[in-house]
């Protein structure tokens, strides 16, 4: 195989100015460019994309920020992630910051430290005035993860107004004491679902007993908990709103064991249509968020942030997502005048 | 905050000595190192990790190369992983292979390019003369992943008896005519499971129909096409080996549909006692590894190579496993005297 050697012999010029040409570097004039390229071409040399990597200080590599790879909803979205950034010849790297401040900082470190060219943030833990300085080392792109700031573009679907279809549905089935339950951090993810969902009660004449809110449900585990502590506390709940499919099936779960009907006594909404919840007896009524066209957007603008230093307007991307409704909610026919 | 400008001024030495002291170089005379850290306690000056650790080309992160974070046994992993990695002050980047041979290299080469100090390889696709090489730029130690070869240490079970296990549980269980699933790709893990699969039944004098051997099936909705298969064209089948708990999951979901009663018209072993096998009705038998001690003590002796350069001895460490059996296979009590 020809080394950079052989292309400086036959182009009769020193390894340093082929080097300066695979490398697209300045000061080489237009016709020792010719002779190289020329040389190279008759060498069949390819130059070594490891090694240019190295001297042009560019890593070629993309970091995803999330919570944790557990969650099935991250996982996908990282192998979205990862089939777009390929196309564009980046490889990625996923950091998980369960959701501590310090570790997403840590983490954006990555981008000082010049170990990656670029950040999607699908996990946003810190205020932004703390994130927003290292802008300065590299492009960042939100996704999934929002909030009312300007200089940085994001790629989510609505989850306030998810919330609230979510809960308009719960309503719609009968159900008039409804729980709420979520994850201890409060994004603004999380503040924009609580606002759908009071917002529904609050359409439909509704009280919301906050003893009935529990913001400690991550997992399959925590949805079996939330389920104890409402049929000891609360045994009139009689719909739930959960965020997560995974505290979802917890709860059908728990509730089967202990002779619980799902829906009738309890109808139950998830959040992501992960596999989990159609496989769950009685299967999982949730919400869809297209992850695919997402990450295909994260992507493509964050490819061109970092090919392009001045480029370009920050800006929102808003996606639709989907209602998909399963025996865990269906407790009547839903109207075929409803909104939904 | 105290700045390294104004140690050196309190020591009455040059900015340039108190960054050699900081960075652990020579050429500092101990005198003037004592004068330097005492002025650094005076002062409570904290040297920024960031900043050392571009100086000091060491980037106090570990890769961690695994097929695809979607399968739960690789996301429990990495979660303990992270945790074992984390009181060592050691950020982990997860990197996702796919099975892919280049990709596994590409990510590799993290090592070459310094972008990371060390590698945990829980993915090993390509033959083990194409890894080694990389031994030279850094230190690789195989988790969960094995091979016959010297040179790198190991952590993992034994997955060959674990599938021997498995089999000889649904024999003595009752079935005869057996059904065998894996992935496609041949890694080490699934030669050995296989060979221990086909010991078990060459134990019990049964023989195996290579044509009820499936061995594109990773997930939940290949478990599905598992079982439409077998349905359609091997009917007699009533018990089989899956290798994973997703593709366990699926088989016992369409069996549910195609109204096959689990486990008597067909017996189910998943493996990894992922939730989901216990979410499943009936739960699914599978088999256990200790995520936490593997986890633990594959960073123990990363570290322990990062540290030491000339370390160490390379050592294979192999853990125990436990047979969960849960309904999906539990045709009949299963004998005391059984050797399980």
């Amino acid at each position: 195989m020809a080394t950079i050697e052989d292309v400086a012999k036959l182009a009769g010029l020193s390894r340093t100015t082929v080097s300066r040409v695979i490398n697209d570097q300045p000061y080489v004039t237009e016709e020792k460019k010719k002779r190289i390229i020329h040389a190279m071409k008759d060498l069949g040399y390819v130059p070594n994309s490891s090694a240019r990597r190295l001297r042009s200080q560019r890593t070629e590599t993309i970091a995803v920020l999330l919570p944790r790879v557990t969650n099935p909803f991250f996982g996908h979205l990282i192998e979205s992630l990862e089939r777009e950034a390929s196309k564009a010849d980046y490889q990625v790297i996923v950091c998980q910051t369960h959701d501590k401040k310090q570790k997403e900082l840590d983490y954006l470190q990555l981008l000082k430290t010049k170990q990656v060219d670029g950040i999607v943030m699908a996990s946003l833990t810190n205020d932004w005035e703390d994130v927003e300085p290292y802008l300065t080392s590299g492009p960042i792109v939100l996704c999934n993860e929002y909030m009312r700031v300007d200089g940085v573009s994001m790629v989510h679907i609505d989850h306030r107004q998810a919330a609230y279809d979510s809960t308009t549905h719960l309503i719609r089935q009968g159900c008039k004491h409804l729980a709420y339950a979520s994850g201890a951090h409060k994004t603004y993810i999380a503040l924009e679902r609580r606002a759908g969902f009071l917002e529904a009660l609050a359409k439909y004449d509704l009280p919301f007993d906050t003893d009935m809110e529990l913001d400690w449900a991550l997992d399959v585990s925590d949805g079996q908990k939330v389920f104890q502590f409402l049929k000891e506390h609360h045994p009139q709940v009689d719909g739930i709103f959960t965020g997560s499919d995974e505290v979802a099936a917890g709860i059908v779960y728990a509730a089967s064991q202990s002779n619980w009907t799902i829906p009738n006594d309890l109808a139950v909404i998830g959040f992501d249509n992960q596999m989990l919840s159609l496989l769950m007896v009685p299967a999982v009524t949730t919400v869809e968020q297209p992850i695919d066209e997402m990450a295909a957007k994260t992507i493509e603008v964050l490819v061109e942030k970092m090919s392009d230093k001045r480029s370009s307007q920050n800006r929102r991307f808003i996606y639709p997502y989907q209602l998909i409704i399963r025996d865990s909610t269906k407790r009547h026919p839903v109207s075929s005048s409803a909104q939904l």
